[in-house]
């Protein structure tokens, strides 16, 4: 997430006050070799050049306009990038699952989407602000409040073969449901930087189903609230969310801390997302990093169950290691194994592994940031 | 449409005498709190976040280039932006209406698009221009003349909630077809900007099927004309265009024209659309900006009806303010009204409302440029 | 592929003793007013403004950054554009030919992707680079060897109705597969330029599909290489690839060169693509470029058969002219004309030809580069 920007210079507009706006271009390019292997009946391996072993690939605009009297405006649009195969990456206009692609009535199935059409778009970010003394108020797509103990609180970032496994779930997802990691259509309010290490947001976000009396007409609709308190080598924080589904409302609770030792950074979370008449998953990591020169060890341990039959539960072992070549540049390589339970069947790196079998995966990459 | 522009110092490049040469990233971020209320019968209500209530929202690059001799060459690439969700929006490759998707036998209906995937298209305008003394020759995606009146005689723009009548039409559309707002394939002139208040633009499209005889082969192609005059307080123009469909040609004549008196800025506009052994449509525009200190007050009523059985017909009344709290950065709020008659159904902001019956409608939102 | 540059200057980070980084936003607008005309029974014509006839229109993203000691990371992101209607390109995920689109069951025949969605990908290239004086690993979606010697010693540069027969074969496309211009997830090495005019690269890609013993599991897995010689007035290269598809793998041996007398360059080169079990395509080209002041003769024969009953065969002759107003701006005109024999129909500019019939094309355009 370090980002080298660029800073543009803005016109001088006459009669304009401002001086301190700018316009920033930025981005990051991460390529990962990855390989993924399962094990059991009918498991299969998988390698892949692909993408964001290390931190998330983007390309992004973002830039502030300095209102005078302490306030400001900004603006933050960053866009999903498969640099692998060049495309963007798809969003959601509804904070609801997308339906479904239509049925090929020749194969029997529903078709796929064509691979390689997925144009950018601003999936990772697209929001206006106004800011001042009182805080900021954000509008338009962003993360949600119940996603950041997930990433903040987790070494690897919830990037490559490494990610958590309480965002990782069973069998590819955890029970949180479509706004886990971002909303769309979302008004956020976040506290301000000076409250002596207290920090906190509250958002609302809106499904916008038209309102006619249908059970689903509220779907996607929901709230979340994070506070935390971040001083010296400790930050530590607890979040809460509820979001609106005719087929369950979906709660999640989590909270997370780092204790920064010097020798090493340590990190735990717990998460647990409940669906109102349905499943509860459960979960938890504890990790660190350890910095060696100019290069970092990264280890954690993670876990998710799900209260169904036979209780699926999923845990991974992570290690890796990232070697800076600059601020902007790293090599990092991963290595990871996830242990499958009651009927799980998580796999790593797109391979695919038998009920109750491990899955391994390792990642070598390059990030470039600019 | 006020655009603070960023200049990007170009790299001299040896041999090359033009030293005037830029390239901007421009765009504009506007948020919108949309409520939408129908009335009657099976009408519903729909509050979205939602984008471009003030200002269409877009990302852009454009340039221009000093060829010496007064003549310049110039690009210019924008993008519309649903900064409420992050995605792009997407174009018309043949000013023709697109094709239906495929069928689902199992819902028996046709399919939806997916809720999530447009990327980014430079829908709103991509062009390349040679320009000079002569005029400027203009090639690729653009406005039509036949827009220009119904937008710059809009209080509202054509933008929000107060979007006048004439563009938005009878249950959701004019009579004015695909090129209502922009054509591709276009091929357009701009007289000389020196001529002592007179302007005008003549632009030809394409609608690129192949020539094999079929009755459709011309569908898409057609032409546009505008002329005006702009001094002093008073700025009209006159437009018209001609677009070829099997289905019916579509002719499309307006004019409008504003006066300045200082304390308030009066527009007027109408517009009338005609597809050959069809229906015409009939409209226009009333309305007015008022400045009020660092704001602006807007207000309008426009109507439009089209000659079919019961003659439906729409009747809008908005009323907005916008304060601006920079040239950049404004605060808006607009409300409207429209009334239904004759069987039309017209409604706002995403409601549904029976037909004759009348449909409310507020935004609360912030425009942000840059 | 002239670029003017725009160099961004890079914010300064503390500790970074790189001052030579920089990004560079750049691109190409190229408009084409283009006709395509048919003979024969059946036939067809079109006339349309398209993109590309000179150069291939795009807008891209690039950096380099010095990380000492002669070493350099960088990131290179290009998206193609169609100006003439704002959408994107698409790109391949995975150097496969693209499913099917869903069955329409009402029409009888399978979908058509909706004109006017593509977004913006960075279908042209991808990648993310260390160099050094090794050379340069490179790691993303970019350009295969076998497509080098088609297009640089092509004298219409693969664009436009000039573009080499080799290239567009028989009825549309060449033997060589989806991987004949570019390749996803995509590993290059490229050997270092102080060799003494002797330069070369290698590339592995893969198809990333599951192992699961399937037969297509190596489906758009493939390598190639290419090496040259360029010094004074020479430059020449030989490639050769070789791509795994169940369907038969493709197997592409190309070689080219040029010669500059000054007052013309001479161009040639041979490509035959060979897919196992299945046909050969083999063909040629012979052309060249004449300096005429401020401007450039281009003119070219090129030929292309496949061994299949009957030896369809497309041979080709274009001549053009481009006039440069600057370094970044020119004027340009085509004529092309490709013989069908051997019940081959291959059209120019999206018209249709009968079998066996001539077809005729002409491009007049402009080109701007930024």
């Amino acid at each position: 997430m370090k980002k080298s920007l660029i800073a543009l210079a803005v016109l001088a507009t006459a009669g304009v006050a401002s001086a301190q706006s700018s316009v920033t271009l930025f981005g990051i390019v991460d390529a990962t070799l990855a390989f993924g292997k399962g094990s059991g009946v009918g498991s299969s391996n998988k390698t892949a050049l692909t993408n964001s072993g290390y931190n998330s690939s983007r390309l992004g605009f973002r830039g502030t306009e300095d209102l005078g009297g302490g306030m400001s405006a900004s603006f933050w649009l960053e866009a999903g990038l498969a640099n692998d195969d060049g495309q963007g990456a798809g969003t959601s206009a509804n904070n609801q699952t997308a339906a479904a692609l239509p049925f090929n009535p020749v194969t029997g199935a529903n078709a796929t989407a064509r691979a390689g059409q997925q144009g950018l778009t601003f999936n990772r970010r697209s929001t206006v602000s106004l800011a001042g003394n009182f805080g900021e108020v954000r509008l338009g797509r962003d993360y949600t409040p119940q996603f950041w103990n997930l990433t903040v609180f987790d070494p690897f970032g919830t990037n490559g073969v490494g990610t958590t496994q309480t965002l990782s779930g069973i069998n590819g997802a955890n029970l949180g449901g479509p706004t886990t990691v971002r909303a769309s259509n979302s008004m956020g309010y976040f506290l301000p930087k000076n409250l002596g290490g207290f920090y906190g947001q509250v958002q609302y976000y809106l499904g916008e189903n038209i309102k006619n009396g249908a059970a689903t007409e509220k779907d996607g609709t929901g709230a979340g609230v994070r506070v935390g308190y971040a001083a010296g080598p400790i930050n530590a924080a607890l979040a809460f969310s509820s979001t609106k589904y005719a087929a369950g409302n979906i709660k999640t609770t989590n909270l997370g801390g780092q204790y920064d030792l010097g020798v090493a950074k340590l990190m735990a979370h717990y998460n647990r997302d409940r669906v109102s008449g349905g499943a509860t998953g459960k979960g938890y990591l504890l990790g660190g990093l350890i910095p060696m020169g100019a290069g970092e060890i990264r280890v954690a341990y993670s876990t998710y169950k799900v209260d169904v039959a036979g209780t699926p539960k999923s845990s991974k072992f992570a290690l890796g290691y990232v070697h800076n070549l600059s601020k902007r540049t790293a090599l990092y390589t991963t290595f990871a194994r996830v242990g499958n339970k009651g009927g799980a069947f998580s796999p790593l790196n797109g391979a695919a592994t038998a009920p109750n079998n491990s899955s391994t995966g390792y990642d070598f990459g390059i990030r470039h940031s600019f």
